[in-house]
């Protein structure tokens, strides 16, 4: 099951998204059950909010039922944006970075969330700003204190995340704190649905690309996570409670911009995909300062 | 002007807090002027609530309307909480730290955010929680790219912040990150109201006071600031578009618990005061994991 937040004539409302033979159908589920809400994170706060949209999706299947409107970020507004640097083994590498023997913790603001086809903006004041391919892992269920073994019953499900980077102000800046380079307005691309996280086999096991303009720059795969989903939830809520419609960037895997000889930086009139596998592709165009 | 967001037997209301011979009274504007939002975020969103407020107490104040309840973190649910460290000349010199030349930017999650007398709950993963009292600055107008000398029509108003830091997970892990030792629940006491910004003559010339157990823990004036409020908002909005209800935890001056020989750390059954000049006392207890 693929959850889309659409953009209609009348406001957001959460879809199912049915790719048949090439063809994308949004599928209305208010329509067919008018307990499912239209607003993303407060459809996960409700313990059985994905199993209703499960049935409405069966229903919905029989019937012609259809929505018009422009996919948008499938969570417009995560309660905490958390994410973990240096997750690949590799990239820790390339980075110049030690493995870190604990996850690296750091955050965006909700100003940095974009949804598919919507354009990354670079800011005037950067002029190095590089892309990072990333799992996110949506929570679903609140918690404090999680168990490791229990880590998984709090996961809603997984969509494609790119983890826009500007480099001259995540590095280098007095204090070392990477916020600045990692939350400038659209700088978070997620998208384009969330994917129910029984449909993924394994989160431990996908692979992960990321094209620029078309050409392969980063390849990668969950198996090389230094930290696991589990241990990166089970870190995380010994210190701050999860809440449903929090999400997670789980780091980038090797090839970025910033590891390469020359460096490259996006520019105007880029564009970048990020698929992770069996989670579509996040497409997003690359436009100067406005 | 005081305002402050009630928690009564019917849910959240925004008040007007008039003090008068000791005794307290809280009017509930909305009572007034229905257009009055309940929350405060979305009373900072419109462009003339704080006027409507102003008008609401002038009509309020010549009756005996008032409504019972319990003051709560003025805004409970900030859309941004950016803090900004070592803004205080002597602060960083104690902390061992260069005086910076830029700003340093963190940051805490909503998690974070208590109000008065509520309890700051001591993580069990941490020894080590230190105090830091701190002038918040409320925006109450959207911008980018702000210049420095049009920052301050982007204020609401001020009010006490506690910047609650555990600094085993803020100093010393890996990649550096303050993020984690910042952002446990209940970190991030405000209050115990919001100050409308035209009612405090000079936000850079306010008298800092943190008394731990009643004892004068730390001693400071805004005036010490390295970066001024104006410049800290221009040097943010060149990459973050900041919105009404973001808040900024403006640094902390010396005395911090770190710094002194023996190092002090928050106990349970402490109690922590943050006052500002002209914001009132943000009063909290500590209690131990629960």
């Amino acid at each position: 099951m693929k959850l889309g937040t659409l953009r209609t004539n009348s406001g957001f409302v959460v879809v199912a998204v049915v790719e048949s033979e090439g063809e994308q159908r949004f599928l209305p589920l208010t329509q067919i059950d008018p307990s499912i809400p239209n607003s993303m994170r407060e459809l996960l706060q409700q313990s059985n909010g994905l199993e209703k949209c499960r049935a409405a999706l069966q229903r919905g299947l029989q019937t012609e039922l259809r929505i018009d409107g422009t996919l948008m970020a499938p969570i417009p507004d995560p309660g905490k944006i958390i994410c973990i640097g240096l997750n690949y083994r590799d990239h820790a590498e390339e980075s110049g970075m030690d493995i870190p023997e604990e996850p690296v913790c750091f955050s965006k603001f909700g100003n940095s969330i974009i949804g598919p086809g919507e354009a990354i903006r670079l800011p005037r004041v950067s002029s190095k700003v590089d892309y990072e391919a990333e799992l996110v892992v949506v929570i679903g269920k609140a918690g404090y204190e999680i168990p490791k073994e229990k880590a998984f019953e709090h996961v809603a499900g997984y969509c494609n995340g790119h983890d826009v980077s500007a480099r001259d102000w995540q590095i280098g800046k007095p204090g070392k704190q990477w916020l600045l380079g990692k939350t400038p307005d659209t700088f978070a691309p997620i998208g384009p649905w969330l994917v129910a996280a029984d449909e993924i086999d394994d989160p431990h096991n996908l692979e992960l690309a990321l094209r620029l303009n078309g050409e392969r720059m980063q390849t990668g795969n969950t198996r090389e996570f230094i930290f696991g989903i589990d241990e990166v939830i089970a870190y995380i809520s010994q210190i701050v409670t999860l809440q449903p419609g929090d999400i997670i960037f789980t780091g980038t895997p090797p090839g970025v911009g910033m590891g390469r000889d020359p460096q490259v930086w996006l520019q105007p009139g880029d564009t970048v995909e990020v698929e992770v596998s069996g989670l579509g592709v996040l497409s997003n165009p690359v436009i100067g300062p406005q």
